[in-house]
Parts: C-alpha cells; structure tokens; sequence
C-alpha cells in the first residue's frame, strides 16, 4: 500500500502469534520512526538467536554452549530432576526460587490427537539419564491439563521402582477465594489437604 | 535468563509499542521454535525498510523512490489536497476509496506544550505547494481532536484566500445510536446537518 518493503515488514509481523494487522503496522510505523541503530538492534537481535541458541545435550534446555547455565552450575543439586514441557516453564519455575535441582525439557506434553506420541518427546533421555543413577527424585512438572497430566501419569509408569517419582501440588492459587475456585481444583485441594 | 542472546531478543522486542515482558517472551520463542528462513525474514524486513524507505520530496508520505506512488499517479486528481498527519492517516482515508486527489503528510499536529510549532511540521512546505498555484482546495484531515483542530485552524488562517479550504465532517459514526453518542460529536451532528 505504501511502499513495498514496509509491505513486507506489516507482512512478516503478522506472522507473529498474536498480531494482527493493525498491530503489525503499528510496529512496523514504531520502527520506521525509530532511529536506524535502534530499528537494526532488533534485527540483529533475531539473526543471533538464530545462530547461537541451540538445545542443552544433557536436559533439552536453551543454551549458547554445548551444556546450558543450569546443568554446569556445580551449586545445583544433582540428585533431583525436574520434568518440564517448555523452556518457558523453566523461566517460571526459577522465578519461585524454591527449587536448587535440575531440569529436563520434554519439548511438549503426549498427545495422540495431535500425533505426539513417547518418540516425539525427550523421554528416551530422561529414563536414560535416570539410569545413570546419580538421580533420587524425578519432580513431574508438566501442565495440569488434559496432555500434560496423560504425560505425567506415563512417565511415572515408565520410572515407577527406578527412582522416587513427584507430582508438582494442585490446589487453590494462593490469594484465591474458594468461592471462585472451579469444582475440580477445590477437589484437588481437598484430596490433598494436610496437616498443620 | 536462558541465553545471553535469547534475554537480548526480549529486551529488544520489550521496546516496541504494547509489547510487555511476556508478549516479548511470547514472541521470542515463537522466533526460536520457527524456520531459520522463516525468523530471518523478519530481521530482513527490517534491515530493508530502514534502508530503503524515505519521504516523498512532494507530499512527505513514505516512498522507496523519490516521489511516493500517489504523487506519481497520473489518475490522481492534482487540484484538490488532503492535508493529514501521519503516513498511517493515509492508509486510513485511501481503504475509503472517496478521495482521488493527493495528501500533505504534516507529521503530527501543533501542540505548543509538547514543545511541537508550525516549523517542526511540514506546513511551509504546504504553503508553498498551494503558491505555486495548481491546488484548488485543501482538505484539512487532521484528528478531530485538541491538537488536529488546532491545527487546522492554523492552517485555515494561513491558506484562507489562497485557495478554498475545507474539513472533514464531524458527527455520528455510521451504525452507532445516538443514545450512547458523546454531547459533543451529537452537538456538532446537529450543527452540521444537511437537507435531504
């Protein structure tokens, strides 16, 4: 409409989960108006994404080495394993500070609809890595939903007598009300209710 | 967090208009899970507007060239001249398909406390246009807000016996109810009516 390559610019935004058109020409106008530097820091940003980041040979994570930050951190326990879907889920369990162990990034959660079967995840890795046997405890930390739960009950019959096998706890969010907790939830929290 | 890199790329994307930490995270792992060529093409498109683009010499929309494609137009109408304030305004008015004169990009409107006079926009530019004499009338079509009307007051004043000078209407947006309309805009739909 205006110039071919902003054009294209509008039309690679796009793309982007979540951006529409308007969106996208918003940004677009943002980085035209933007200085050169500015503008050009983003796409150089995106080309060493590309061309650095790689996969952890040992959990699945992100990383720019051969192992990422986490499994080389000799502070981390190495005795406990934490199995996540994503390497977002990572970033949100770190944000707790409440776990010292390490990670294993599955890369999705079991779902034959969408035909995610056992091979598609990294979980030949993970009951390898178990078998090496420096691991006590696999914490299952994949999404409470439908996939992710199917997930966790796999992995635990996989694991099952090899090592001690967790569940991440459901129950009420903290700073909930019980009046707006689904059904399902407030089970939860009542099957799993403990002793003060 | 995860990669030197991957923490670059989200604050690069964290500087965009609307996009907070997690919409940037959101994006920047979209970026990550996608195609090589897919990812590059996006870092391109940018490289490629803040290389390419500029300003008309005429009307000072955007343009690859050194008149944009609506002033090289020869089916454009060349008497009558819409005087807007972004490049996005134009985008606007031409998905109308009921303009077929030409556009003044004023880039942005009068607004003395933001420290923004007649000389930081391109109105002698404009003057000038209408001096040498082929423009007719000037369509002022700056927002129907503090700074637009301001503005076109303004340039009202400068054209007036020059050339005929008109405004887009005020009124009430098509399909809304008059019951929800502000008093204003219903003020002004009354004072602009017209015989039917």
């Amino acid at each position: 409409m205006l110039s071919p390559s902003v054009d294209n610019l509008v039309a690679q935004l796009t793309r982007l989960p979540g951006i529409g058109t308007r969106t996208a020409q918003r940004l677009a106008f943002h980085l035209l108006s933007a200085s050169k530097p500015d503008a050009l820091a983003l796409a150089t940003a995106i080309e060493d994404v590309k061309e650095r980041v790689r996969f952890c040979r040992e959990c699945g994570n992100l990383t720019e080495e051969e192992l990422c930050t986490i499994c080389l951190d000799p502070r981390r326990d190495q005795s406990i394993v934490c199995v996540v879907e994503q390497p977002t889920d990572v970033i949100s369990l770190e944000r707790t500070h409440e776990f010292r162990g390490l990670y294993h990034i599955l890369g999705g959660s079991l779902s034959p609809i969408d035909g995610v079967d056992p091979s598609d995840l990294r979980i030949d890795e993970l009951v390898q890595r178990v078998a090496r046997g420096s691991v006590t405890e696999v914490v299952l930390a994949t999404n409470p939903n439908m996939t992710g739960e199917a997930t966790a009950a796999y992995l635990a019959d996989r694991l099952r007598g090899v090592v001690t096998v967790t569940r991440l706890a459901s129950g009420l969010p903290v700073g909930s009300d019980l009046e707006y907790a689904d059904e399902v939830t407030l089970g939860r929290a009542l099957v799993g209710r403990r002793p003060l």
